[in-house]
């Protein structure tokens, strides 16, 4: 596809942004949130304070976008890793429906179990969300941009769900989800259990049947 | 029941005891854990900086040993509440057990509930559970030491469940029970949600029966 290239001042911007996200990520995985200045994020991208303030407000803004950054590359990379196998890909911000619900949450809870094993996401993930337990303000930005968006996708999924008669009509999505996001989140926040594919298909198969006999 | 009244030396460790571990809550819970110190406690318990250390190892063994006994506080003060009122007891470090599995782990969960939106609590009890997602030596403690005390209390409900009748052979306990348990815990520790008794009352339905048509 034909793409018009972007003006020089449009490309510095650019890498300069990546520069301070990559800076950013690195800074919180090595010292912590608290540790974590602007100062810092600049001196290690190389760029001045006043670059980064003209593009965000404060720390946990910029962490919050250099986190939302790297998902969208995690997708962009997915897309072109199944594209060059020749599966089918979901809509863009939607979670995969082949009809078999069980089948579809394995796949994506297998793949978010990859990523929270996954060092690079996982240091900095880890230190924003323990600032997000411990400062009310951060906690509610995380839960709005990172957090609750990624569970309005199976929310859509659920519903899907509900108007294919495999999930009962009465159930509340938005609740229902918490049955297997919620052990996985848990045990990787607390580190209160291993994580692996195994546990998330279990977790699945007991929220869909349920624990009393049928 | 006649007791023996303790020596003046005991009664009075006992005391400074006490005093330490109200310190240790409410100092953490005002300016959280990092910027907690054995100094800081010891100024305000009024004792000695050796007085905490012949006792305590670390700051993160004072506070999870300040909150074992805040537990066990609520316990006695439950135990001598349900007394007044003629209810019965479960054994001491028991779920209650009168047969009906989603009426006692609604029960349990409702107090869980309450106990979480008790400041007295939930202040310092943050603190602590936020350092420990961001310090994997403090978050290790909190889990063996705090946390799966607690869920085995559930692993052995769903088992008596489970000779009951009432859960399904097949079911792993120490998973399951992680349905209804991890989203109350996210929910508080990310606020990504409202805690109420409607909601972990909804938890236990979808849980025991699936969301899947039956």
């Amino acid at each position: 596809m034909a793409q018009k290239s972007a003006p020089d001042s449009a490309r510095r911007s650019e890498k300069s942004r990546r520069a301070i996200y990559d800076a950013a990520l690195a800074l919180v995985a090595e010292v912590g949130y608290p540790k974590t200045t602007i100062e810092g994020i600049a001196a290690r991208a190389g760029v001045g304070k006043q670059t980064i303030y003209r593009w965000w407000s404060s720390k946990a803004d910029v962490l919050l976008e250099a986190f939302l950054d790297l998902g969208e590359q995690a997708n962009e990379q997915a897309a072109a890793a199944a594209a060059a196998v020749g599966r089918e890909q979901p809509e863009e911000d939607a979670l995969p429906d082949t009809g078999d619900l069980a089948a579809d949450l394995k796949f994506v809870l297998r793949a978010t179990v990859d990523e929270l094993l996954d060092p690079k996401f996982e240091a900095p993930y880890r230190a924003l969300a323990a600032e997000g337990v411990a400062d009310e303000k951060v906690g509610t930005e995380f839960v709005a941009r990172l957090l609750e968006p990624g569970l309005q996708l199976y929310v859509q999924r659920l519903r899907a769900a509900q108007e294919a008669g495999d999930v009962r009509p009465g159930i509340d999505p938005r609740i229902a989800l918490e049955l297997f996001v919620a052990p996985l989140a848990q045990r990787w926040l607390q580190r209160s259990g291993p994580i692996t594919h195994e546990y998330t298909d279990t977790l699945v198969d007991y929220a869909l049947h349920g624990l009393a006999p049928r």
